[in-house]
Parts: structure tokens; C-alpha cells; sequence
């Protein structure tokens, strides 16, 4: 069993870790979970594969594990764009998106708590990753939105999953503080949004797996929207250094769209919180977030990683997208992209070295987001087919001159 | 490297396996390779994961491998339907389909052989995985298509990943008909449908991985629509069984759509070849086929290891996705999900009884067909966020009654 503290990022209140705390029992504040590496940890011990490999660095008590073999994710070498860079294709977790790796250990607990209803505020990957390991949980999950401002086809997962949509009256903001106001008041819904720090405690197994494939690289590039992850990743390296296995942890730089940069903006101009957004646009929709939940904490992984932050445009955006998909064959959804967008930033700013060790993280698949694909520039001929190998030869012929 | 005989199916010729060699050479039938298990050849040795951990059994010289680490998927153990029940849960390739085991042989192939263009007659998933892996390898990809006939959104992986599309004068054969003549009287272009042998080598490796992870199950039922892949799973637990490492083969069985049946109909009555469907139709568009192309292959499969085949309703199909979703947590295109249909009708024929050990092969993720997702029932509710707390009691209420 993993022990240690649960830290309040806002009030600096410790209590002993607890899988029934999730906000600062004292003022409300956004907790921070820090283990005590364990003395025994080793990599040859390690068993099976995906996010519960690493359970011997997961803190909590789980009566029941809620699995769909998340995680264990490929690290994909680059073909054509640099020998030294890396994508984490976290696309390939069973909803789509690395959300599933927090989602596993999350539901897990609200199980092992005894909890029969999960919730949370979302539109996207969340919504989904949360269905889904309810529906496998056997558990009811509630998705809470702004009434009308979500088309039905953006929630097709969650609907496929079972989820009950809830429409409030109200901004997002609004259905978020409902979910928050059902977690304190009502103590039966077990909430999902990425204020909950146990979810990190799954995200963080990405640093894990990228370690056992390559080591530490110099790089770890993040898309950051709440900005849970960038911390989650930054952890578990981190924690890997506290236990000896590994002597360095990588410069954590985020990546975020310009139209919702409020952490990249605050990193970039030297300032300690992050001016809010109050209408963030982008086209790459999973970071579309103008009050990031998870600030202190991305603030906190880039400045003790050393690392950095960056901002990209759409149309960078979707041109990485374009070039990942045409370069390396991997399909990524625009959030994904600004990782690629962000690199290709860095480089060209001297942040980073071409040679150095960079790894990606592709947070999420093209598939979910089947609009962003279609926007890709094509190639469409009309061909009568007795013709077709004149075409053809054609092309091939201009492809290559 | 693996020697070995490609033989026709139709004609019987039989000629040594030769990467260039993809239809009869004297009568342009369909080819079978008959691989020789390598007697060195030791489980203990595989290094790696996906499909190039099996190279010591994939015929074939590769100069260069064209890998987007396909393969490795989870297998998905049951957790609510059946115990003995598994998933093997193919959406999770590169692409969201099996189709990626098989293109990075035949791509791989295609590069080592000097080729510089590829081309494959298709609306779905084996578009978007050739697209994805000329990409990669830095070649032309050309997806020939009956004009007017698919809507561009349908292609928007292949759009993302680059293709060039023809649109053709004529219906879906005039398509798949320009293809081969092509590749017989061009041979500037390789295929990548279906009647390339050599996506088959790469596609066995599902069996190698089920083997690896819960040796031999009782049962395996494969979705059926060109039909390659049943034989491909059949192809490799039957190389298993050669070298020696496996004692017996699974039942296959195959699961076609009522509309898109011509295979389970000629199994079911004994007939020893299927009377073509001139308009197939199914809500399962991966499997929507008239006329399979493997169909040798697949009933030759589908007869050694004295399987069957079943027809499923596309209500059935229907449901059986929306099960899968709600009980397991997995998101499955509706051709996967033929699958679960079929195992339920199988149990109720008494042709598989539940304690026996059966694997399910999900052949794509539900991210692939959006539309199908959206017709799953869905609980909405408007509330006022003040009443939140009311509305979510009544739901629990309701729930646990």
C-alpha cells in the first residue's frame, strides 16, 4: 500500500492520503497527492501491461479494479520528420483519448467507495472515458451541459456508453459548479471533472511506460487544456527519480492554442497565475479551456522541470495535423496537432535542439473529430475508368518530378 | 527466412513463395501461402510487440519495414456478459481497424519492391489504413471509389492522410475491376485489396497474440465480409499447430449480415460455394459484401476446424453494439459487433455453450461510424441547476428499484 500526504495547493493543509478526499477538506482548494516512494519498488517485478502494471506506485485501496486494458500505448518512432522525436499515441486508449488511464483508477475508487453514480461536466473525452468505465462498472453516469450549446453528435460516445445527459440552464461554468455542489452537499455522486487528483494518478503512468521504452528523454511535449496531464506525466517521472531508477526528469513544455493560452501566456510573460479567459476559441475543441482547473499544477511541473511553454495558431494547428497524418501516418485530433505545432515552434526558437530526445504526447485520435479531418486539402479526380491507368501514370510522373 | 509454396485456389498451380507474386501466375485465381514452420522457431525468442514480434513466421524480404507499431492489442477479458468470454479489440490499431496488421506487410512488401505507388478500391476501413501507411513510407496512394456514390466524410481519413481519389464511372465492381487490370498490365501500382495474400501474413498475428495471452480458446468468431481475416486468424493458430507449440485450432465462426450473407448461407446449407448478393445491405458497412473475394479461403477455414457461420439482423447487430457498450465499456463499429450478435445466437442454438472459452475479434472502434453511435437511446434531461440535487436522487431512486 502506497502511503503519503494530500497536499492543498491554495492553503497548504496536509492530511494523510485518503481515497475519500478529493478537494481540501479546509478551505476547498485543489489537492495535490504526494507518495512516499515505496522502498521495495522494481521494474523486474512488474506484471502485465497498461496503467496497472504500475500499481505498486498507485496510492489507494481498490476492492474492485474497473479495467479496459487501458494504457500500454505505442511509443511510435518518427519516420520523416526527426530520428530523435517520439509520439505517445494516446489515442489508442479504448475510448480514443488518455482520459481512460485516469478514468480506470477514478471509477475503480468511486467503486471501491461504494458509490453508485458518477458525474461529471464535459463535452468531449471526458464525457466519454467517463461513460464508458461506468457502463463497465455497472454504475449510472450522469453527463452535465449547458442547455443547448452541445450538438447531440458531439456525444455520441457517451450516448453509445449509456450516459444520462443532463442539461442545465447556464454556462459551463454553471454545470460545473452544480457538479461541484453535488459532490460537497450530496456526498452520492462521485464527480469526474479533472479537479478530482485521482485521475492523475493514472495519467501519470504515461511517463512509466515512455521510461521503459526509451528511457528519459530530454523533451516531453504536452498539449495543455485543464492542464492535469502535463503535471500527471511530470509526477511520475518524478517520482521515478525519488526512487533512484531514473537521475533526471525531462523539461515538461506545454502547448497551448493562442485563442486559449492562459498558462502559456503567464509562463511566457514571467507572471506567477494565469489572467482567465472568459470566451476561449480554437478549433482544436479539447483544449478549448479559458480557466484551466489544473493551473497551479501545470505551473508547478513546468518551473521545477525547467521546462516551458508555447503558443500555436489554428492554422498551425491544423497544418501539424496534416503533416503528422501525411509525414508519419498518425491520425491525431487537432489538440493533439498543437504538440506537433509546439515542436516545430520550439525548434525554430532554439528552445529546443534538434537532436535532443523529444517525445509527444498525441492525446487523443482524428477520429474524434471527424470535422478537423475533412479539412485537410484533397486530391479528387473524376475518371472515366478505360482511362484510368493514363491518369495514373500521370501522376505518378508529377508526384515524381 | 521462411520458405514455403503459394498455391492456387482455383487452379492448384503451385509456385515458391515470392513477394512478387500476388494472383496466379497461369490463371489469375486467388493464392494461398503455405509457409513452412521454421524448426528453429521459439516462443522464448520473440522480442518486441505487434506484428513484426511474429517476423520469424512472415514470409517475405523487407529492405524496410513500414511499422506504425500496429498490433498489440488488448485482449479484453468479459467482465459483466459471459467469464469465459473475450475481446479482442482491434479498433485499437493504428487506423481504428484490423486492416493495419495487414498493410504494414503488404506496404512493407510494396516499399521493398521498389514500388512507388499503391491503390486500393475502397469506401472504409481499408482506405484509410492504405492511405495511413503509404504515408508513411512516403509514397503515392491512389483510392479508387464509384463516383458519386460515397460521401466525402465517409473518407476523411484517407482525405487527412493524403490519398489521391479517383471517382470512376460505374458502380463498385468497375472500381475493384480498374484495380486489378492495373496491377496485371501496369505493374507501376500495388494492390491493396483484399486479393493480396500477403495482408493475410500480417493478419495472423491475432492469433499469435490470443495464443500468447490465453493460449487456445474453444471458439473464435470473426465478423465476415471479403473474408479474409477469418482465414487469416484459422491460418495462424493452424501454424501454431505445425511447428507444435498449440495441441488443436479453434472453431472458427463466421458472422455475416442478414443482408450481406452469401458465405453463412452456403455454410448453412451445405453448399459448397455462395450464391453472390448483387445488392448487399446492412447497417454494418465494414462487412457490407456481395461478393467476398476470400470466399475459398474463409469456408476452407471455416470447414478444417469444424466451425460454422451464422446470420445476424441488423437489430440484432444494432443491439448487440449498444450491449457491448453498456455491459463492457467498449466501443465497437457495428461489424464488430456482429460478433457479440452471433455469440448470443450461438449460445441459443447450443452451438457454443457459455463455459466454453470463446474470443470475439472487434474489428473496429465505434469512432469509426459516428452515425451508428447516435442511434443508441439516450436519457436527456432539462433541469434547472438549483434543482440538480432532486432530479439526480430520483434517477439513483429509480435505478436501484
Amino acid at each position: 500500500m502506497v502511503t503519503g500526504v494530500m497536499k492543498c495547493l491554495s492553503c497548504g493543509y496536509e492530511t494523510p492520503i485518503d481515497q475519500h478526499t478529493i478537494l481540501c477538506p479546509k478551505c476547498g482548494g485543489l489537492l495535490e497527492i504526494i507518495i512516499e516512494p515505496p522502498k521495495d519498488f522494481s521494474l523486474s517485478k512488474l506484471k502485465g501491461r497498461g496503467v496497472w502494471r504500475y500499481k505498486d506506485l498507485i496510492p489507494g485501496y481498490y476492492k474492485s479494479i474497473i479495467s479496459i486494458n487501458e494504457g500500454n500505448t505505442p511509443l511510435i518512432k518518427s519516420a520523416n520528420i526527426n530520428k530523435q522525436l517520439y509520439f505517445k499515441f494516446e489515442g489508442l486508449n479504448p475510448t480514443g483519448s488518455f482520459k481512460d488511464r485516469g478514468m480506470t483508477v477514478a471509477v475503480s475508487s468511486a467503486v471501491s467507495l461504494n458509490y453508485k453514480t458518477v458525474i461529471a461536466a464535459s463535452t468531449g473525452n471526458t464525457a466519454a472515458s467517463a461513460a464508458a468505465y461506468a457502463a463497465r462498472a455497472g454504475i449510472k453516469s450522469f453527463i452535465v451541459l449547458p442547455k443547448g450549446k452541445v450538438a447531440l453528435g458531439k456525444l455520441a460516445q457517451s450516448v453509445l456508453y449509456g450516459a444520462i445527459i443532463l442539461e442545465v440552464d447556464g454556462s459551463f461554468d454553471v454545470a460545473m459548479e452544480a457538479v461541484m455542489r453535488l459532490y460537497r452537499d450530496l456526498k452520492i455522486v462521485y464527480p469526474l471533472n479533472s479537479f478530482n487528483p485521482w485521475r492523475l494518478e493514472g495519467q501519470k503512468t504515461i511517463a512509466f511506460e515512455i521510461m521503459e521504452d526509451i528511457g528519459v528523454p530530454e523533451n516531453v511535449i504536452v498539449p495543455v487544456g485543464n492542464a492535469g496531464n502535463i503535471y500527471a506525466i511530470w509526477k511520475g517521472f518524478n517520482e521515478l527519480l525519488k526512487i533512484g531508477i531514473i537521475d533526471k526528469v525531462p523539461r515538461m513544455i506545454g502547448v497551448q492554442a493562442e485563442g486559449a493560452s492562459p498558462i502559456a501566456n503567464a509562463i511566457i510573460k514571467g507572471k506567477n497565475e494565469p489572467d482567465f479567459i472568459e470566451n476561449p476559441d480554437t478549433v482544436a475543441t479539447a483544449i478549448r479551456i479559458g480557466r484551466p482547473v489544473n493551473w497551479q499544477k501545470a505551473m508547478k511541473a513546468i518551473k521545477e522541470s525547467k521546462g516551458t511553454a508555447i503558443v500555436v495558431s489554428d492554422s498551425e494547428i491544423l497544418e501539424a495535423q496534416k503533416t503528422l497524418a501525411r509525414k508519419e501516418g498518425i491520425g491525431a485530433e487537432p489538440a493533439s496537432a498543437a504538440a506537433l505545432a509546439g515542436y516545430f515552434k520550439a525548434i525554430n526558437y532554439g528552445i529546443i535542439d534538434k537532436d535532443e530526445k523529444t517525445v509527444l504526447i498525441l492525446t487523443g485520435h482524428s477520429l474524434k473529430d471527424p470535422e478537423s479531418m475533412a479539412k485537410a486539402d484533397t486530391k479528387r479526380i473524376l475518371v472515366n475508368p478505360l482511362h484510368i491507368e493514363k491518369i495514373i501514370v500521370g501522376e505518378i510522373n508529377g508526384f515524381n518530378s
